[in-house]
């Protein structure tokens, strides 16, 4: 199979936000418990963090991390999570019929940012409270002192405050299954007043309103006009999850989905021309897509699970093992946040630790990297910079998901900076290699660095705590640039970053 | 006057459900405190609750009681009825303008109940509060433990949960004067934001949303349409309320009334069948009867009692004195409930003990049973099992209330197990005794057990404590079974069971 | 320039309200803390109100002050500021991003009212909180002793009730810099569930409902409609706002803009009449005018500081220095409230003390009158009784405010009892004199007891601590009586008050 790419100096998307590379973490399963913090755990700092999961994370470059929930914010109430540890009550959460020890609050999530070189990314409680409630975490988490709950944190033992820059405005309040879920106009009501609210504190936060939970809501897109309709004016973005898979077991239909996730940003930034022209308006709003990634490997089996518990704490749930195969969609669905720069500035993989997760641990053992961390890795590492544009011409493929689907999937990323450009590419097709021609307008000196390839024969290979290393990146010879032309050989099946000197 | 009846053994409404014998408990003049609870009083028991109450209520067999209101619900706290005693405030009722004085929580009724043999129905305060609230009662009576509501319980001294398994969402929220009254929209929304709260919590709770508070509602009957609108999938039953009144002392009216109830049922069921399929569900819903009685003697002169009393706690308010004529509207109504075993699957009679209620005490005193408490109690005892349709052939007359009107009133009940039938007949006619024949198809073998009537000459008659028996069941000769037909005699203005071994 | 004018016995407005002359304290800048508060000032008493300030509100005869907000109230919590002082917490007000100690709090002002001999108008939160709140204060307030709230007033210090009449719900809902701003619709609702749960209570209470802000309200007056709609049986007064600029400077136009408000009146009280008619309802709503001032001297600059600052308390605020120009506005204001008699029962100036207020003091030192003293002190002292309509025969000009201004605004009160006319007349006209010829039918044996001159040569003289009495009233000869005919000699650019025993 041959494929053509032309890349341009000049024909740039717009900047990448160094935070469509963020990630999210739940009170859900064992994120936090046994996930980020462990007591006693033989690698536990003196906080109960387990120092080879921050490793990790501070080998990811999470810029960003989403914070505390998902379904969770909608019942949970912030104040159980403050103060001295043996006072604070044990509650229960309806989203995954669990309970919550309380052992991790903002206080102590805030310190692990921090000890993790992420940024804090708050969710307020839209479901089963309100602006009431949202403007005491505001004021106990940004006010430098001197009024009630900004001394409360200090008497906690933070004097500084965390002066947290990113707000969610609740969490899918479109879907039935969330505590307190709303109609798009009593979201929309509820997220304008709570953001005025706190725009008034602040007027520099930046505040995120919940679109739609996946592209296949009932309500989705009028929802997103809906809900801006009433926020427009006091609200920086808009949310936007998706989660993939592939119960059918049909791998190029799987590899296709992708497609749906453009299509679901081009239609949502439409949404958002389209009320920005009702009201007159020269502001912008960004998405956030703060929840995607695989997940289904151990979906259905979760939801039995947990329908028939007794509320245990911190129990296994979610905890999909990755193969090799999510890699190349994982691969796709980040190129796809890089080609929409100009309207995903934020981008949060869900989640980080055990649950729908990159990261594993063991309770009281191993911490290991899933298949996917790898992909995720190496964009975060090298996908920086400029997005350019890129004029790709590849054979194509019909799928149920989505026709005209590329075998090939590219994204371009040019750091001015580093003076590199770093091509991400998928071979999609299932056994023919690819021979890719990528002319690089504008960059007569480039020149290769090198050629990473995450490849394994089984597309149901996975990493364990026992084999960690069975899917992972590794150099590869085969690429060449010559006059301004990189010629790639792909392997089919492959994940490829070609990264070049320019 | 002559009438016929058929009565077939096929020929099956339903089962009736036990709950259909159910009663009402609100914390409204004296019905909680020198009603049911009265330390001091010489029968009270070591807990303070009236012994000599509870024996008549065990005497009437009541299956479930609903409690603590009615209006007073919708601005009640649940959290100060629990906890020390002397720690709980005193608070003010903004129904009745009276003083609570919160001796009796959640953990006192529900040892009344258990004394009482009676289950227990709870509501939750959708008027001034909402979802959260409800939230933390249910995890207060129903969790197991281990969490901070289920813990304070168990500090309270309960460590078996309640397990409270019939909720109501809120009282009355239909009504102008219900605090936090709602539109149908804003109910049907809170309603079922706060059901699936609580499903979430345990999906097998059962879950009654509020429907008309009287047929006679202006919003009646689109209220049920659109809150069914909003909550049909997440809500069991729906509550209908009636009362009935005899101002103008009109005794043919009067004892017409009931054919409104019997309209009300039907059309009700209609619109749960038009909103089941408009929503294509397969889910049922019945109707929760769960307030009904005749209520009007001292209605009015309570009325102006509160408007101008200075907050007094426990004062007499509602307290009905029954007479004869009454017997027979409730007899009727029972009928009713019976007739539409397969739509109300719950039905309270409002109330049990004071207020509106068949049994009345005096402070420090007695307690005696009013002429109402006998048609419910034969109702109750005699009533269970499976209703049989009645084929009836009665004269009938026009009221300003409804038209066509049989003089005579039947339900018959065909008790398996027991094998016996209970033919439940009233006659109204003012001056006429009946020749009722029942033609009892498919019970060859039927045989006369007994026929208890109650009849006084006196429409007016009442009981007191000092004369306690002036209207109560008494063995009747006059009916005899022939050749598989009942032949009854029926005195004019009486309330009749004849009892069939099958 | 002539004039005439023709003001007759039996041709009355009605009788003005007292509370007309009534005035606005807010928890803003140092309306409150230094302003009438300021423990340690040698003037300050007991309780630390300063008694120079409250001798000014004395001699102001302010039947009724609103408290305690305005914008303020929106976010506040009335429990913060009751009980022990050390123990009240400093919280944030985000409508000035001011700090606030919470030292006042309902019991101070209260016993402030009592010793400035004002009536307290008390305004509940209803933008982020709702029913429950305001409930638990109204029975803080006024309920006499044996429940949670009023034994806690006592417990604070205070036995008898507070028995506060006047009630707002809440503050310029229709405002969406309000915290908890709503739409016409939901906060028509929350205006009548929150006033029927209030009338539960106590049924003489008198709750005033938000209408609009301002006139140029983009809402205004669908506004007033569809409120009223929701709750016209419940509620008895309309809350109206308005404040008069002179940013252009343009003198003729600034003294046409009270035309405006008689429109508004004008408008909303048609609107009231609608609202009535389609109700089918015998019961009145009166507009309660209860924020009213000039407003822009130092408005942007304010607007600007707060932005920046960080979380002062008790900061100079809103502070206006109002000039001799300003007389001649608040005057013609006053006149039109004279003039709508019979719609506007209560109207307060905003505000009392240092914030757009008629008195400043300094911090630790003196206190002095404002221009706009002078107006309101002589309508409150001589604008009581009767309002008598007047037909004016005058000169009139076009402005862009509005068209056909008479030059002349002239206000006639009756005062029965003392056997008085009051004539409050201003001269707009920029540089003739007026020759104004008042024919006072029905009283014919008029004399002039005094004509009360205010006028300066500059109309931007202001009064200040150094030189209070630059703008003050002064007597004046010119006027005289003859056949029941009162020829005034009024200045260019004067406010005349010319009284008359009748």
């Amino acid at each position: 199979m041959k494929a053509k790419a032309v890349v341009h100096k000049e024909f740039r998307i717009g900047r990448i936000d160094d935070r469509v590379y963020g990630a999210f973490l739940e009170h859900l399963g064992r994120a936090i418990y046994t996930g980020i913090y462990e007591p006693g755990h033989p690698a536990a700092d003196e906080h109960g963090f387990r120092r080879d999961v921050i490793e990790m994370v501070r080998e990811l470059n999470v810029p960003v991390t989403r914070y505390p929930g998902g379904n969770f914010v909608s019942a949970y109430n912030w104040e159980d999570g403050i103060g001295p540890k043996e006072r604070r009550p044990v509650t229960l959460d309806y989203a995954w019929r669990t309970k919550e020890t309380n052992e991790v609050g903002i206080d102590e999530f805030a310190a692990w940012c921090e000890a993790a070189g992420t940024e804090l990314m708050l969710a307020v409680n839209l479901g089963s409270r309100g602006l009431d409630e949202a403007r005491g975490l505001l004021e106990y988490c940004n006010h430098s002192g001197g009024s009630r709950w900004s001394d409360l944190r200090i008497k906690n033992g933070r004097r500084e405050p965390y002066d947290v820059r990113l707000w969610c405005l609740g969490n899918e309040m479109d879907g039935p299954w969330q505590v307190g879920h709303k109609t798009a106009y009593e979201y929309g009501r509820i997220a304008n007043e709570t953001a005025k609210a706190m725009k008034a504190f602040d007027p520099t936060l930046q505040l995120v309103a919940c679109g739609s939970s996946h592209s296949f809501m009932p309500t989705y897109p009028q929802w997103e006009a809906d809900v801006l309709d009433e926020c427009y004016d006091n609200v920086d973005y808009l949310s936007l999850h998706m989660y993939f898979e592939n119960y059918e077991d049909d791998y190029l239909n799987f590899l296709a989905k992708p497609v749906i996730l453009d299509r679901y940003i081009q239609t949502v930034s439409g949404v958002i021309d389209y009320v920005k022209a009702k009201k007159r308006s020269k502001k912008d709003i960004y998405i956030s897509f703060d929840e995607w990634n695989v997940w289904y490997h151990c979906r259905r089996q979760d939801n039995d699970n947990f329908k028939n518990w007794d509320w245990p704490a911190a129990p296994a749930l979610l905890e999909e093992v990755y193969n090799f195969e999510d890699v190349l969609v994982v691969g796709c669905i980040l190129n796809t946040f890089i080609r929409h720069a100009d309207r995903v500035r934020i981008a949060c993989i869900a989640q980080l630790v055990n649950a729908i997760a990159p990261i594993t641990t063991e309770r009281g053992g191993r911490a290991f990297r899933h298949t996917i961390y790898y992909p995720y890795l190496l964009a975060s590492r090298h996908g920086r910079g400029e997005s350019l544009a890129v004029a790709l011409d590849a054979p194509r493929y019909d799928a149920k998901a989505a026709d005209d689907v590329p075998y090939i999937d590219v994204a371009a990323v040019h750091d001015q900076a580093g003076k590199t450009i770093a091509l991400f590419v998928v071979n999609k097709h299932p056994d023919e290699e690819a021979e890719l021609t990528v002319d690089l307008a504008g960059f007569p000196s480039a020149r290769l660095i090198e050629h990473i390839l995450i490849h394994h024969p089984d597309l149901k290979a996975v990493n364990s705590a026992d084999a960690p290393d069975v899917v992972k990146p590794q150099l590869q010879n085969g690429s060449v640039v010559e006059e301004g032309r990189v010629l790639c050989r792909l392997k089919p099946r492959s994940y490829n970053l070609i990264r070049l000197s320019v």
